[in-house]
């Protein structure tokens, strides 16, 4: 018996071969019984002194199950469920902005969050999940759905400096939590709260407004914090601070805080997050598949912390399996460690249940069953093959074969707030049919919109933003020369020749090549402006998309017409190489000196080169813009009056791309 | 289609949805069929194609279901399936030499193998595996289980330096094995082969002679190697090399061999391997479980090492599923080596089919579904709600869906060679409720052992051997004394005082205490065998578990009676701590100036101790072994005349023992 306070008479009994309460003491009764009334745990014991107690409650054995605290996952994003398996095995800059904002922007609506929501519920119940903690967009939908499922949950809102799938600004999100915070307050299985997304994503000023919204409405706040050492370094250089000291600074402490990962934090970070009861949420697979490194779990844990285990979102995971998460928590903590004795089973089980509920401040409702607390309960059928023979003799065998024989599929009820989800594996309150085909529905929508994209590198190129379309037409050619301080010197003396600006550029260009060779390609260049000392002034990255050309041979010049489409080249080389996927790469290196002059009243651009990488020599480049036919004829004249004023005979004219000549250079 | 050669006339073919072949190309076939002749693939290809070629064949839809090659768990200990859960959350050293091999030397027998083989079968077939490499006792039994179960496994018979449970000798061992490998040598199921069991449990004659026999018979060679850094360094100190290159001196790789685990290779040592085609066996959840490490799985792969995966016993781990092991292999490699693109999904499924089959050696004939391999297969439902939604633009999905999504509990049909084992999660060749039954009768005999053992230190000391059983009576007194040199003095002036020897130790000992306070305690003593220069010129370790004692006063002195088992201490106090469990701990530290002495005709000892932790001070402690009432009479009081010879009181005798004035002194 846990308590001797007078009791609410029970509704119902429950028994089984094993009661584990994850209580302070970690009582464990054999058999034992759980008496409810509605849905409170109204007492837990030894079958016998249970029964004699209530001698007429209906009883409900569950036999030679384990029957233990619903589990708590402490972090995730349920309606990315629908994105699950969207795409894997990617770096996480092409991951998240290749694929998932890409189509979350497309796709994300309230109706996804609910369809999205379901689902994982249905995931959830059957993976022994009695309470998750959600950061999401939408999460009025999120807690509808969740409330409708039976189903316990911290829903909180997310709050970015950019505009989201469901706010513009974020001052909007701001204004729908607040309003979303009020309406949810006080419902019996949802507790509301703020998730202003991380560090990178926020400002300090978001960081301060959430926290006030938290603190005035005593609602969680939960945040991504210290997952990868980026992040740690972007901090630091930003605002000259470890992360968890940037929070603390902040005064984020003062709200109830929940940090999701928190892979690298120092010991002093450690002892800030004990001192001021910060939860930390831990996601063993999540940051090995996206390579963020393992938590230093042991040490948070001797520190005081509490620390919760969760999936994440199933788009990084990939899935919503509690008792992996446990399971590798155990294994990892060993390893990583070499400490065969860190984290045991015992501990595990308590990370998943009511350290999990301690992490996400709602410890007070759920995550052991005790007198009082809301009857959140699962059963676990430890008569599969996986998990025989049983060894009895050492109390604690009970919870190693929890954490290293047993799996989800073994969870065969789950009870929430008193209610049973689900029975013998049939969940009550879902239809799972239903909601796998809904989900097969969206998947295809998205693989459609993704093929579409897929199938040309201009809707990739569209689908990762700021693309401008340019249609050009220009008159070129060029030549080889051999000295660069003459033809300078003519240019600079030549009558007629008006000079209007000169730079001296050093040019790094990277071309990506597709499978079908009339396809269009890609180029990074990489400009860096020289100053007069030779030394870099300053930096340009563009991506062009170059579409396939229509080319006439005027006068000795090229005559070119394509299409462009421009973006500013924000993301790494190694980024659009993985997120592209080109059959085939080249590299021109060049060194720039560039006149823009006027000629016989013609602007052109007057380029002398000299290409680096391949090692191809010195040449003359002289470029025009062009509007028409005619008007590209006359330039191309002119053009041929200036090469010869440069001393270049027309033979000597050459009507090829620098690209081209490189790949002819090549072996 | 895979070949076009003529085809056997096929006797089913199987349809399904998707169909995985692991080919050299990783051929995908959606819809897809297996033509299959009795138990060998006549083809594989798109489903249309194969029911057009053979019209007239029975067909066996899977539906929407998953058909790939059946998995190989590359390395395991089937028998110890009976040992799941024994005991968990120890240190190598406690878990192995504490339980494991003392409920090994009880308990593993014939009946022992068979039965635990056909339990891990019954798992194996559910957890979708078709092939597995053991290696324990008794191959004969597992072979003979693992046929009529109609399953593959490549069965080593372990070779071991000291008595194994079905040798008494090595001697018989490779006797045993010849036999062994003789008898099973061509059968449809079973290829035989010799297992020497590690660097640190054999020696180099064993690994030759091992050898010998493997390269004789050409049959696989297995062994455990470079699993613990522990065991590098043991093998460097012994044989002033690298594990792998100690195994290569011997000829070791002249057979076709299989090295388990490998966590601690360095670069040299993957590149030896490479070239001598050995099929490295990657266990990542024993590898974590027992804290050794993580093995450089990516490294070993980019070398061309042939890498499957493994889930080592279940004693270790706790279960026999791939596909944790598959998933867990994809994840460490990226969180270790921080690199999210580390072995891809499409490698993880290799690495569980073709590329195991190959580390055993038995990629002729399973690992694939390709013309002319045997038919095993599995069927892998993925339709479950963890598998929703599905994203099919990406033909590397379903590899991604596989291993970071789906279960174990998903596999609905497994083949082996042509035959069902499971249909429909129905198993086909075993009896599941019979083996459960056996199972747990069988753990509930380890319980009791297990029980009975743990009821008394005498027992657990026992069971880790070595035991010496003395009775001891003595007769004993002390005194506090303030000054040494004095004494010593006065002992080797005095009259009638014969010195027979002389020491110098510095004693160091560790008393365990248990829970009830009439039982035993146990006493590690560690002797410093001090020199004239005060350097310790030699140790002693003992380990004395001293019974209750039977104490009088007798003329002031201590008459003490009672019994002791005395073994070599040969694990660190650390291992003792944890496998003996003691309620409290206490130490005492000593410098002890040691005599030999007669004096009367009576043997005494006599000790000057400088008590230093805790400081007590100096004393004089004289002893004599008695063997009657009448006798201890006697000596006592000439122990009397000798004290009183030393200038000690009667009223300065203090009957104590060190342990209980340390006791008092703290607080």
């Amino acid at each position: 018996m846990t308590t001797n306070q007078p009791y609410l008479h029970p509704t119902l009994i429950i028994t089984a071969a094993h009661v584990l309460t994850c209580d302070d003491s970690m009582s464990y009764f054999s058999p034992g019984a759980i008496a409810i009334s509605n849905e409170t745990v109204v007492i837990v014991g030894d079958k016998k002194d249970i029964l004699e107690q209530f001698p007429d409650t209906d009883i409900t054995d569950l036999g030679n199950k384990v029957v233990m605290p619903g589990i708590v996952n402490t972090h995730t994003h349920v309606p990315m469920t629908l994105l699950r398996g969207l795409a894997d095995d990617l770096r996480l800059d092409v991951w998240l902005m290749g694929y998932i904002m890409p189509v979350e922007r497309e796709f994300v609506s309230p109706e996804m969050c609910y369809l999205g929501t379901k689902l994982a519920c249905a995931e959830l119940f059957r993976s022994g999940v009695t309470t998750f903690a959600d950061m999401y967009y939408f999460e009025h939908e999120i807690a509808k759905a969740t409330a409708e499922a039976g189903m316990r949950a911290l829903c909180t809102e997310s709050i970015l400096k950019f505009p989201a799938p469901d706010a513009a600004s974020y001052d909007d999100s701001l204004a729908y939590t607040r309003e979303y915070i009020q309406e949810w307050q006080g419902h019996s299985l949802i507790v509301p709260g703020i998730a202003p997304h991380a560090p990178y994503t926020t400002t300090p000023e978001i960081l301060k407004a959430s926290r006030d919204i938290a603190v005035e409405y005593d609602v969680p706040f939960q945040i991504h914090l210290a997952e990868t050492q980026r992040e740690v370094e972007g901090v630091q250089a930003e605002y000259g601070a470890r992360v968890i000291q940037y929070m603390h600074k902040q005064g984020v402490f003062e709200a109830k805080t929940l940090a999701a990962h928190c892979v690298h934090v120092d010991d002093s970070e450690i002892a800030l997050m004990a001192e001021h009861n910060v939860g930390v949420l831990h996601n063993p697979t999540s940051n090995l598949k996206l390579a963020s490194g393992v938590a230093p779990v042991q040490k948070m844990i001797n520190a005081g912390v509490n620390v919760g285990v969760a999936t994440d979102g199933p788009a990084s995971n990939n899935d919503l399996d509690m008792f992996e998460e446990m399971r590798l928590a155990a294994l990892l903590a060993k390893g990583i460690n070499h400490d065969p004795v860190a984290l045991p089973a015992k501990d595990a089980i308590r990370m998943a249940t009511i350290n999990g509920a301690k992490a996400i401040h709602m410890d007070h409702i759920t995550g052991s069953l005790e007198t009082g607390k809301r009857a959140d309960l699962i059963a676990v059928d430890i008569s599969t093959i996986h998990n025989a023979p049983a060894f009895r003799r050492d109390p604690n065998g009970i919870y190693a074969q929890l954490v290293y024989a047993s799996k989800s599929t073994d969870v065969t009820d789950v009870m929430v707030n008193g209610a049973w989800t689900m029975r013998d594996k049939d969940l009550q309150t879902l239809d799972e049919d239903a909601l796998l085909a809904e989900a097969a529905e969206f998947a295809h929508k998205v693989d459609v919109f993704l093929l579409e994209r897929e199938s040309s590198v201009r809707r990739k190129l569209v689908a990762i933003g700021g693309v401008e379309y340019q249609e050009s037409f220009e008159v070129q050619a060029k030549a080889k020369i051999t000295s660069i301080e003459a033809l300078t010197e003519q240019l600079n003396d030549a009558d007629k020749v008006t000079i209007l600006k000169h730079k001296h550029y050093r040019q790094y260009d990277t071309y990506f090549y597709f499978d079908a060779p009339e396809t269009d390609f890609l180029r990074l260049r990489e400009d860096e402006l020289v100053g007069e000392d030779g030394k870099a002034q300053d930096f340009r990255y563009r991506l062009t998309l170059i579409g396939p050309s229509d080319e006439q041979i005027q006068d000795g010049s090229l005559l070119i017409s394509r299409s462009r489409y421009i973006a500013p080249s924000t993301h790494t080389l190694r980024f659009y190489r993985e997120y592209f996927r080109p059959v085939s790469e080249h590299t021109v290196t060049k060194d720039r000196l560039r006149w823009r002059i006027v000629y016989r009243g013609v602007e052109f651009a007057v380029n002398i080169d000299n290409l680096t990488e391949p090692q191809l020599g010195h040449f003359l480049e002289i470029k025009s813009r062009t509007w028409s036919q005619r008007d590209a004829k006359d330039k191309a004249a002119v053009m041929r009056d200036l090469l010869a004023l440069l001393g270049i005979e027309p033979e000597a004219v050459i009507a090829r791309h620098y690209i081209d000549l490189s790949q002819d250079a090549q072996p």
